[in-house]
């Protein structure tokens, strides 16, 4: 499968929520032929999957779906049995996912690998989700110096790079940048408990800043919540 | 899922290969309380997953099989169509498969974090294997750099070491050493096209640096052989 158009193929990181969405849109209007990679790592709800094939199909991307089961690990309220917290939480969320940032990196450069693709996206953010460590600028460069030891095309000098468009934006800013670019945010699944339509709870961590973020970017909020 | 005995704990990533089944007796002859971890990433053949199930049987290893299908990418002759090849090749072999170091160890970070376990065992080799990008102690330095960023333990300080004890080793060394520590050999497989009863073609490229080994080790060789 190899890149027979002009535009240059990118491996865009989608989980069907409201960041990698506008990230995915970012990716698009920058040129790149995108490939959206979603990985399926055990959540308890398939609505964010729903929501990830929604998103591609709108921007023309090929969508891929690996199915990797971190339950095997346990150690996240995601893929645990653990209570998901309905308030405010000091330090790393017990939502975090063990190295969910650096698995998901490294299945997209295999695929970026296959596809002779140089350009990885990915919408980590450091402002809203500072205590996840993988959301660090410093960590992101760190995993792109590596990646560009690891494969083929390091070795015949291709250089890789990691686009992290969000990584300096505040919520608000992201569903600014992405509405200007036509992402429907209805489109998208944030909450870590939604139901299997995609209506999201509008209590959890995921919900709270969400909803925080269009009410600060003065964007009408199109979530459909459970109780409504 | 603590870490409650004295021995601290590693997690050793097993392929039911030679060389793993070596780094594997290394780190338990170090002391180590070791957590096995083999991917299943769409091998041909499930004789690799049966002898990765002896060896850690026979170190007193948990072992967890993690399936990740990447013939969802494509890219390589181990998971796709391509012939293995039967005569040596130059540059990088065609069964190299498309990041999997990268993969392999991202996958046993996740379980380091959840086992609070600050080392993580691989059995690469740069010396028989220097096609292989991801298999280069640079590109294991930078893997270890980034896995500090990517963790709660790197937050809270904990240093975190990726062992790569055979990585300057020749085959030979490898066989040595592994049967000072008492690795039955016959337990593993190393051929990329073995049958089900873990019987080698002989032909390959892995049969033929084995068989190389073990002569040049000056060990009898127990590889049983489809054509014996």
């Amino acid at each position: 499968m190899m890149d027979t158009s002009d535009n240059k193929a990118a491996v865009v990181l989608l989980s069907g929520g409201l960041d990698s969405a506008t990230c995915l849109a970012i990716a698009a209007k920058r040129g790149f032929r995108c490939y959206a990679l979603s990985v399926n790592y055990g959540q308890r709800h398939s609505s964010e999957l729903l929501a990830a094939q929604r998103v591609a199909k709108a921007f023309s991307a090929e969508l891929k779906v690996v199915n990797l089961d971190l339950r095997t690990f346990g150690g996240s309220a995601l893929t645990d049995d653990i209570d998901v917290p309905e308030e405010e939480v000091e330090g790393i969320p017990v939502t975090y996912v063990p190295a969910r940032n650096t698995i998901m990196l490294s299945l997209a450069l295999a695929w970026a690998e296959v596809l002779e693709a140089g350009d990885i996206f990915i919408g980590v953010n450091a402002v809203d989700y500072s205590g996840y460590p993988d959301c660090r600028p410093e960590y992101v460069n760190a995993y792109e110096e590596m990646a560009n030891l690891a494969t083929k095309a390091a070795v015949v000098g291709h250089r890789l790079t990691i686009h992290t468009p969000l990584i300096d934006l505040s919520k608000a800013e992201i569903i600014q940048r992405g509405s200007e670019l036509g992402v429907d945010y209805g489109m998208t699944v944030s909450c870590y408990q939604a139901d299997e339509q995609g209506s999201a709870c509008g209590v959890c961590d995921s919900c709270r800043i969400r909803a925080a973020g269009f009410e600060a970017a003065g964007v009408v909020d199109p979530t459909r919540y459970q109780s409504a």
